[in-house]
């Protein structure tokens, strides 16, 4: 297909399509004259991907790029390819010696194996002193509570992770790490409505019977 | 204090701050000449709370605008501010019917109390759109497991917001939202390098038994 027709089959703006390719996380056509080139369904695809990582995953275009390096590296295992996604996404910074203690002390006491070179080790820890410098404190009991939370979804995560080592386990794993986020946070605030709404009533019942008694 | 100690007490650049100043999210100092302004701790504060939004956060400072315009409504009771501010960072766009379906579908077979107009199923709806547009099934039992995990943490979350209503109980459940945010993220990839650790591991113990046998 010709490049205005590789934009309305996936409803990105031909100008975006373009800086894309320019950009180089699109692979170029295959030239059919001096001035134009055929796109097949394999840019389609990589464009959707593109549009997916950006706009819900919110990455940056170097995030992305190197997401897709990870991705598309084939002579990398499927858990390497985690990790480098994982490296390219995490934030950069480096967090307070505190905030390092409590992570480790974290992963000591729910017994996780983790690299001591992981970057989300840094990334928790960054989020943590995030926390601590609008004084707001987060106790082992709250943390306990969100790393169970997070065990149970990322065991359902791998579950659903093709075994078969191919490109589209790897695309799986990657694209789901960055993909099914909202998809969480979303449910972490749809349940704060209904954990505030229940509590609401059953304070109007509390009240309503005391203004009965 | 001088908006030079401001800064340096922060940690935020002088730049940074008299932008903010200049965009209206950091309230002016008490004039002391013309050229000079008096800042207080409650300037250092409300700095400190704006860059953990904008950098941990990741929010557009209009989002981070909208956030602390519910913060400062002391009109609004707790359950509308989180309303506020969670209507202030959905994004925007619209979702598929099937998505929205699905989404109604979900809340009904947990039992969760939404309204209807809520910001949020529209965010999850989107997100899920953002998944299929890129090939990726989410069935409804791994939504259960997020949705089951997302329950727990968001009762744990409003068991620590203080319950008199304050401006402090308000701040902590704004803050709370947006800053517990990359707190679960970070977790959620941890998990998934120790799930993927252990299953490789056993892997490997497999392999070696089958070797000796």
């Amino acid at each position: 297909m010709k490049i205005s027709e590789l934009a309305q089959e996936t409803g990105v703006p031909l100008a975006t399509v373009k800086y894309y390719l320019r950009e180089g996380l699109l692979p170029q056509g295959i030239p059919t004259s001096a001035t134009r080139a055929e796109y097949g369904e394999q840019h389609a695809r990589r464009l959707r991907l593109i549009r997916a990582l950006a706009e819900v995953g919110h990455l940056s275009l170097d995030a992305v790029r190197a997401v897709l390096a990870a991705v598309d590296d084939e002579s990398a295992t499927l858990h390497a390819t985690i990790g480098a996604a994982h490296a390219a996404l995490a934030p950069d910074g480096t967090a307070s010696r505190h905030s390092r203690a409590s992570v480790d002390e974290l992963l000591r006491r729910h017994g996780w194996q983790v690299a001591r070179t992981s970057r989300n080790r840094q990334s928790l820890a960054v989020a943590l002193d995030a926390l601590d410098r609008v004084g707001f404190a987060v106790g082992d009991d709250t943390l306990d509570t969100y790393a169970d939370a997070a065990a149970q979804v990322a065991s359902s995560d791998i579950d659903s992770v093709p075994s078969d080592g191919t490109e589209d386990a790897v695309q799986h794993a990657v694209v789901g790490t960055v993909l099914m986020e909202p998809v969480l946070l979303s449910l972490r605030r749809l349940a704060h409505e209904d954990v505030s709404a229940r509590r609401l009533s059953k304070r109007r019942v509390r009240t309503a019977r005391r203004t009965r008694d």
